[in-house]
Parts: C-alpha cells; structure tokens; sequence
C-alpha cells in the first residue's frame, strides 16, 4: 500500500482500501467537495473491479457514480429510504459505494462476476440490494410495489430509482409514469442518468428521446434537470423537491459517460466509424494504466486543495485470462457473413436491431444496406411488432437482440406475428448459460420454453461456425414460417465438426462422436462442446458414448429419434437451458411416444437460476462441464 | 324483408342487407349525412351479428362505427391505403362495414364468431384485415412495419389505426410512438376511440390518461381532438391533416361507448354499483328488442329527412342457447370465495387486476378491502413488476388478467420477479382454447411454456369447483415461490369429482375414473371433463380407460409417475394447450426418464393456431371433444 502516482504496472492492478475513504470522510471538509472525492474513489475501484473480472460497464459506472455517491452520503434515511440502479449494469459503482460505507464487505471489491461474488447485475442476495435488476424499464414499476407496501404498513418510505436514458426507450417506462401520478406517489425520485450514450451510439442517433422534459411533466410527474456531476446542484434540486409530496418526481441529471476519465467520456463520439469503445467489456491493460493515473492525480489534487494526503492505493495482481483467444471459435462472424450472403440474394431482406449492432455483428450489413437497417432502440416490443407489419407487407425481417430479452420481453408479440403465419427470422445473441458474468438478467435459459411452444415456430443452434450459414438459410429458403436462431456469443473451444456434405434436416441430428454404449444429445457450441469433453472423458473410464448434435431445439423427427433409441441403450439429453421446456423433454417425451426401443434415460440442464460467475467455475457449479456431466452420466449408469 | 318497425318480436333478428346500403348510397344526399346512416345501419349489423354470435362487443362497435364509416367511405383511397383497428374488439363494426362495401361477403354477417366465418378479434384470414390484432398496444408498431414496407418498395401509402383509449395504458403504445415522430411517418394516422369506458369502468377512474394530448403531442406527433360522431368535422381535420407530411397524427375522437342506442350509451356509468353492462358478451332478448327499433326509428327519421322510405331490415331466427346453464360449472365463484378466505386469514394478501375486475372475480374483494386492491389498468408489465416489489417488502400480491396476457406480455417480468424467488401467485382466466369465439388472440393455450420453465415456478390448474380453494390455498400456505393458477372461465358440464379427503400433493394426480386398458392423463375442467366423455365413449367400445387428473402443469413426481406407468399398459396425455410445451410432454419425459415400466403413450392437444367459433364446433374441429379423443385412442390402439 502506498502512493502509486507514476508507479502504474500493467501487471498489477489497484483499488482504494474501505479505511482510506474512512480517513477522507473525518477529514474536515466540505460536504460537496467530499462526496465529489468519494465518487472519483468509487470510480478507481469500479474499474478495479472490471479490470480484475476482466468484463463490466465503465461507461455507466462512471456516469452514474455521482448520483450514487449523492444520494447514499447526503440524500437518504439509510435506515428507511432505499434506492435501485433500474439498469442495473452501474453495479460495479454501486458495490464501491457500498464498500465504501460499509453495507458491504470489502472484501467482495475482489470478486466481481465471481462465483459467489458480486453479480454482474444486481441480485437480491447481496447485502445493501433491494431488487434484482438489469432487465431494462422495470424499475419505476418495482418502486412502485414498495411505495404501495410501505403505505400499507403505515410506514411510509422514500424510494429513489436511477434509469438509464437509453432505457426510456422500453415502454414499461412510460407505462409505469401513470398510476405513480395519480396514486400521488411523493416518495418516488427518478434519476435518470441522461450520460447521451446508448450500448452503441448516442440516444439521440438510436432513437431520440424528444422533448423529455415536456413527456415526463405531461404525464404528470415533477421534473428537475441538472448537472448530474455537480454535488452543489444536487443539494439544492434535492432541497427543492422534498417540498413536493404529492407529485413523483424525476431528476434529468446531465452526466458524461465515462466521466472522471478524459479518454472514456463520450462526449463527441458518435460517427459510423467510432463507437463508445468502454460501454461494455475490460479495458486493455493500456487504458486501465492511463485510466488510473489520471485519477490518482485528480484525486491528489482534490485532497491537497483540502490539505489531504494523497489517496493510499493498494496493489493486487492482474489476473491471467483463463484461455487462449486461438484455441476458441466464434459464431458471430460467420452469422454476419450468413446474413450478408442473403442480403444480397434477397433485396427483401431487411435487419432490424435493439441497440445491439455490434454485439449481434450488424456493422457490415447496416453499411452495406443503410436503408434496409432499422435501428429501433431498446424497444424489442415495438420492434417485433414493426417486424409483423413487415413481413405482411412482403418484407423479409430478420430481427435482432439478446435471447433474454427478445424470447421474453416482446413474447406476446412474437406470438402475434405468428398467428399471422409470416416469415420472419429472430436471431437471438448472447444465448446459454454463459458468459455468466452479467448474471440472470442476461443469461438466457429459456428460450425454447418461452417461445417454441408457438406453432410454426421452428428454433435452432449451431454447434459451430460453419453450421450457421447452412441453419440461416434454411430459415429463408426453406422454412415458410418463423424461426429463431439461438446464437451463443461466447467464444469458445470445440472439437465439434459437422459432418460432409452437411444439409439441415428438419428435427434430425448427427453424430459428431461415435460410441456404442449410449449417445449424448446437446445443441449448440456450448452444449456440443462439453457433450464431446463429457464423452471424452468416459472413454477414460471405458464407456464410450456416442455425442449427438441436434440443433433442432423445438422440433424432433419421430423416426430419427425412434432410430436413435434403438441405437442406443442409453440417451443422456443436455440441455443449455432450464430441464422444464428444454430441448431434452421434447426428445424424451418423444421416445416415450414413438419409439419402440426404450432406452435408459438421462436428462442434464438447468436446474436452478444460474450463478454469476466465471465461466469454468459457473458450469462446475452446475455440473454441466465435460467432468460434471461425465460424473452425472457414471452415476446414474451404476444406480 | 320488410318495414319492421313495431313489429320486433323475441324469437328473430335483425339486419340490414348488402342491397339496402347500395339503394341508400345512389340516393343524392350529402355525404355527411350518408356517413351518419351507414354508420347507423353498421350498428344494427352490428348488433345482430353479436346477438347470433351470443358473444361479442357492442360498446366499442357503436363507439367506432362512424370513424370506420367515414375513413371507408370518404377518407382512404381503397387500392394503397389501409386501416385496422389494434383493439380489434369492434370488428362487429368492421365487419360490417366491409360487407356494406362488397370486401366481404354478405353471407358472413351470419357467422360471428363462427367456425370458418368471422373471428371474434381479426384475423387476415378474413378479407380486407390486413393484420391480427385483439393482443393491445401492438397496432402504431405494426403499422409502422407497413409504412416502412411501402417506402422500401417505393410506393408509400397512408396506414390507419384505431387505437382504444384504455389500450393506451400498455407502454408499448408509447414505446411505438418515438420512432414514427423521429422517422418523419407523416404517412400514419392513429385515430384514438376515446370512449372514455374501458372493460370495467372509466378510463378516469381505471387509470386516468391525464394531459393526454399533452403526451401526444410531446412525442412529436401532430394531434387534434374532435367529436367522433361528427362527420363534417372529420372531413375538415383529414383535410388539415393531409397538409401534414412530417409529423404522424393522432386524432382524439370523442366518441360515446354505446352511441347510438340511448341506454347503452355509457356516459354516466361509473359507480361501483352500476358498471358498463354493454362492454361484451350478448344483449338479452329485451335489450336486443328495445335497441332494434330505437336504430330502426332514428334510420327511418334520417331518410324520410333525405326524402328516402325506411330501410327494409331482413329477418332471421335468433338462435337457441346450446345448453342449460345449470348443467354447467363455473370455477371463478370458488376462486372469489378462496380469495376472500385468503384474505380474511392474512393481513398482507394484496390483489392486483389489469381491468377485468369483474371477469377476474374481484368486485366482492374489491368491496370489503379497497385499501388493498390495486386496479393497474390495462399495463400487464407495470402490474407484475409492482408486484415484484410488493412481494419484496413483505406483503403478498394476488395478480390477476386473462391468462393470455398474464403469461406473456410480462413474461420478462415475471421470470424478473421468479429470480427473487418471492412469493406471488399470479390467476389467469380465461385459460384454454374454449371460449373459442374470441379467437386466438384470447384463447390462452400456451402458458405452460411460456412460463412455466422458470425455477420455482408451479402451475396448477383445477378440474372442478371444489379444486379451486385448495390448490389456491396451496400456493399461498405451502409453496414458498411463484405459482400460477390457471383458471378456465367457461361454463362447463363435467363428472369430475375429488376423492374423499382431497389434498393437493405436489406433483401427484389422483384417479376421477377407474378402468384397467389404459389412462387418460388430463388438466382442467375442460381436460379432464372431455377426458370422462372420452372414457365414456370408449366403455361402448369395451375398452376401460381411467382419467386421472393431474392438476400440477409444470411439475411431476417421479415416483408417482412410474407407478402410473407401471399400472396402465398404456397412457394418453391430453391437453388444453399446443403439445409443444405443455403438460404432455413434461408426463412423457418423466415416463421415459423414471418409469421402469415402459406403456404406450400418445399426446394428445393443439398443433396449430385455434380457430375462432362455437365450442362445440371447435372441439370438434381439432378432435379434442370426447368423441374426438375416443377416436384418436381408437386408431392408436389399432395401429
């Protein structure tokens, strides 16, 4: 421990101890200046945190850090009053603040995104956490539920909330303004933090806010704006407010993205070229080295205007990344070069996006075709829909977001669109259990229940690069319906390879590993991967089982899997997904049904909501590692 | 065909052929006035196809009549332009004036909600319907998929939707409302039906819409408000609209819910006592008679003013109710008493309704514990995420809509809400395919998959009456999660009875009927009873089939299911739901996972999208009538 200006390694990393901010807070200081201190302590240890978990938002930490701090050191009754992050992808800032006051052990600074840790996004069981979020534009309504149960308690309570402002696009929003009005819900605060920039663009470019102001007050809610980073401003908006009882209130609160480090505030950025580069994900060792620097030197010069010490940083290692990037396959690039490759067949095609081209590998194709690109925002309801009068209109849509939120938050929707019978491709990102880092909201597993249950609707998963382009294409060339391609967007290492000569066949699978003693059902990169580990590593023990990919999630061939049945003594199904709904009760059920053999039956999958974690020690956690499912598999022969 | 006019007699009813409208429209009188008798003669259309149909919305038909007349027969231009109406409960209304205009045959005015005829909510099946919609708050998102479709063809058009005003509520109205004003939709018209009642009360007293042209007009849209009775100002705003190619516009016409028969017009109605009587379902014979001859005499008033003798109005036998009323059992009275039981023992059960109070049940809980019901309005997301945070603070949310909605709008939410693992137990009517009049858009046949693959989750589902109040209590005294109660709303003649000393236990079904040559596994009061029938029909044909009910829709205990398997050589599932997804599948697994026993098995329940029409009729179309299932095990044992 000791002052580090100048020191910065990039084989280490570094955080401000619990007692440094213990000694800031008994210096004699003014209250604006001290909390300005603390917000920029708080943004040290948050890309601490990212940095050590190698994933995390700095962006909306940063921009967020300030209200955060504001609110717990001057604004609220910690015993009564409570406040949320309704984005909830600010935690890292939060957790620093917590740490900082004490609500949450210090300890925990270390274990972002870790088993047992810090969820990526908020999770109930962390101490100082009143709701799990980061599930878009739920917020408002949760604080809603606990304005209405403290009135029925008869202890009434304030309830702050932070919205992002790209979060405003979500129609629960606005949905939500209403009966706050007219319930005359005083105790409620919104703080939007309005840091302008959205996952890839600004708010204005993705989908322009409008005249806010003006929407908020005319659905009836008292609204202040400010700087979101000026403590003074805040005391006095704070001030003011409390007078009104009646009226919820919302604070506009200007803030930067990335503010308090001069590289990462997103203030200019938004050309087609340039994105906001630290919304999501670590920053290289480069960056974190800088990023820390210019900190430390503000905050010295922050705690010497106040006759301080400067800030005692501590020193832990930077840990090492876990797997070589080469060893690992992607699937995003080969679904942009599937996408590409139609797009040019078919000038009906049309991509729509909710605020996640680069994530789900639109940049090509939004520059390529600009005109066949409809940005929506974080708006899957609206999106899906427009996508129905789309394809009623002969319009080819292939709609795009996470398969958490686009097989659940617009699921009414998509059945809608399927009633109408039109084709339309949904592809889904950042499906399966892992990357498990961000945590429930975005671990997606349960696709295949929520939505396969639709008739028409046909749902698969490539095990490998090249098994994209051939499922793509039978979404548009052979299937007249809808289809839903699952994607996992983690990179990651398979000895998985598709047969020659390989043609999707509707509800059929191959074998991708042969073996006698019983067969592996798995879909999907994930799934097939540790289906082969698993494989591989009875073969040690002598039993040597065969690994099917099936890439059919919601649909089987009756005689395909009669075959299979007969074929093998054993079926084990592994689902990357919840057991109830998953792809495994729909082999088994029908082999139940249809199959004369009647193997011995296993099946493996999601039991429970899954943890946030790494990636190696969530699917240990789970048993669903080659080893867990391999020891699942030799336990359940011998019983 | 003749004057009718005094001669309305119980046993008939009454409409207005295809021929009358013609002679009507060669007349040379001013349009205005011509638009105000088809609008006229559009009602009594109207009302007889909902008094042939038994079912259907008379309210929000008569509110919408003249905005569909005037767009029809003066606004668009009927080869690019298009209208639908997103609530899609006035298609009475739309129908009717499609065949007043020749898009739809004349034949069909007979066939509401019929099989092969006129759906209860839209469907493109049906000429001139251009999208499905009855699912609310999709409509500006649909259209602007067609506005979009039209610019990329080149050949821009003008879209018209009809919103409602209770279906402003759902934030996906304004969540659509953003990108039409930043994407210039000058080509899009909303016509909002601001009838001011909405399915229960008021839209004041429901969830009051405040500053409503305020909001509009702060997303950026161009919005006038007129009477929505009046011609002549419709004609003088489309034609300042058309002057308007930017901005999309929304009309807020005033309309009366019921116009143009005087006791139906709900302008006064809002008491707690005296609800909307119009909203849906059919009139009695007497209202039915007082209606015909005040439409009658005004008709006749209007065209003798136009020099034109009174319409002539065709004849036909109303139709006899298919089946007495006391032969049926209805479960919501069993739930409003379990409620109110619930309620009475526990301080902290708090109900929450997404304006169906009465259709829910409620009005009896509503009166003896108004400080702990919460009326949400029609914002499902809103609804159950404050629920989210009711439960967190300890108290316990009963939350209540149709199960259509309830399990999938807020599908994100609830899984929300499912990873706090709080206790919430969530009621959905009108679950299952039957009634089948109002069409796919109601008929609630996948909430098992939809949510029934969150941890945590049970699904129950009672058989008969007596069921209701246990498996209820159950959810609230024994289970620690999440659970849904789905609950079917129609009337229904079954044998099912519970054994003596009846518990529910997790996971187990219990034998209603005995019989040694197979079993027949079945949910609900439509299940289990058409599972009796089948049984029945079957007995004839000397095979002995037991019915088991199996209340537990997304959990099966393993031990118990093998004894199952182990007793019947073979076993039928059945379900009131798609296959996909639903109890069947989830009984079938377990068999081949856990049943040393291996018996035939069959599923049984939906393949494709329900149609619309009688129940009888329906049931019979997709063989889920007792005959249907006899026949279906028929053919399989002889296979």
């Amino acid at each position: 421990m000791g002052d580090l200006i100048g020191e910065v390694v990039q084989s280490e990393l570094y955080y401000v101890a619990r007692s440094e901010f213990d000694r800031v807070a008994r210096a004699n200081a003014p209250k604006p200046a001290l909390m300005s201190l603390y917000a920029d302590m708080t943004r040290l240890n948050a890309l601490y945190m990212i940095a050590n978990a190698g994933s995390g938002h700095i962006g909306s930490s940063f921009s967020a850090a300030d209200v955060m701090t504001h609110l717990y050191l001057s604004e609220m009754d910690r015993d009564g009053d409570v406040f949320f992050s309704s984005k909830g992808h600010d935690a890292p800032a939060l957790y620093s603040v917590l740490i900082s006051i004490g609500v949450l052990e210090e300890d925990l600074l270390h274990k972002l995104r870790r088993l047992h840790g810090l969820p990526g996004h908020p999770d109930i069981s962390v101490p100082g956490l009143v709701t799990n979020t980061g599930s878009l534009g739920m917020g408002i309504s949760k604080a809603k539920g606990m304005v209405e149960a403290a009135r029925a308690k008869g202890k009434p309570k304030r309830v702050y909330v932070m919205t992002g402002d790209g979060e405003l696009q979500e129609g629960q929003i606005w949905e939500s303004l209403v009966s706050a009005a007219n319930r005359q819900m005083g105790e409620l605060t919104v703080i939007v933090d309005h840091n302008k920039i959205q996952s890839d663009y600004s708010v204005a470019r993705t989908s322009d806010l409008g005249a806010l102001q003006a929407k908020f007050e005319a659905f009836g809610w008292l609204c202040e704006r400010l700087d979101g980073h000026d403590h003074d401003a805040f005391t006095a908006c704070f001030a003011r407010l409390r007078k009104e009882t009646q009226r919820p209130k919302v604070i506009i609160a200007d803030t930067i993205k990335g503010k308090g480090v001069s590289f990462m505030e997103g203030v200019a950025i938004d050309s087609d070229v340039e994105m906001f580069k630290f919304h999501s994900g670590a920053p290289t060792a480069d960056h974190y080295q800088k990023a820390v620097l210019e900190l430390e030197q503000r905050l010295a010069a922050k705690l010497a205007a106040l006759e301080l010490s400067p800030v005692r940083v501590s020193v832990a290692p930077r840990p090492e990344a876990p797997l070589a990037a080469s060893e690992q396959v992607k699937l995003f690039p080969a679904y942009t070069n599937a996408l590409m490759r139609q797009a040019e067949r078919k000038s009906e095609l049309i991509a729509l996006d909710a605020d996640l081209i680069l994530d789900m590998g639109l940049i090509p194709f939004r520059d390529a075709y600009p005109d066949r690109f409809i940005e929506c925002g974080i708006a899957e309801q609206d999106m899906v829909s427009q996508a129905g009068g789309l394809a009623l209109d002969g319009m080819l849509p292939i709609v795009h977001s996470f398969s958490c939120f686009l097989s659940t938050r617009p699921n009414e929707q998509i059945y809608n669109n399927a009633t109408e019978k039109t084709r339309i491709v949904y592809v889904g990102g950042l499906s399966g259990v892992i990357p498990a880092g961000p945590g429930h909201s975005h671990q997606s597993v349960r696709e295949i229940s929520a939505i396969g249950g639709m008739p028409g609707m046909v749902m698969i998963e490539p095990c490998c690069p090249d098994e994209v382009g051939p499922l793509f294409d039978w979404c548009i060339e052979t299937h007249e319906g809808p289809s839903f391609l699952r994607l996992a967007s983690m990179p990651y290492a398979t000895a998985a390879k598709l047969p020659a000569g390989y043609e999707p066949s509707r509800g059929k699978g191959y074998v991708v590993r042969e073996g006698a003693d019983g067969a592996i059902v798995a879909a999907g990169l994930l799934g097939v991967a540790e289906a082969i580990n698993a494989a591989t590593a009875l073969a040690q023990d002598g039993k040597n089982f065969a690994v099917i990919s099936l890439p059919w999630l919601n649909v089987v061939d009756a005689a395909w899997i009669s075959e299979i049945a007969a074929r093998y003594p054993v079926i084990v199904t592994l689902d990357n997904h919840y057991l109830q709904g998953g792809q495994g009760q729909m082999v088994l059920a029908a082999i139940a049904e249809h199959a004369h053999a009647k193997p011995r039956c296993l099946s493996l999958g999601l039991h429970e909501v899954p943890p946030s974690g790494r990636t190696d020690e969530v699917l240990a956690a789970m048993g669903l590692d080659g080893a867990g499912i391999a020891r699942s598999i030799t336990d359940f022969l011998s019983a």
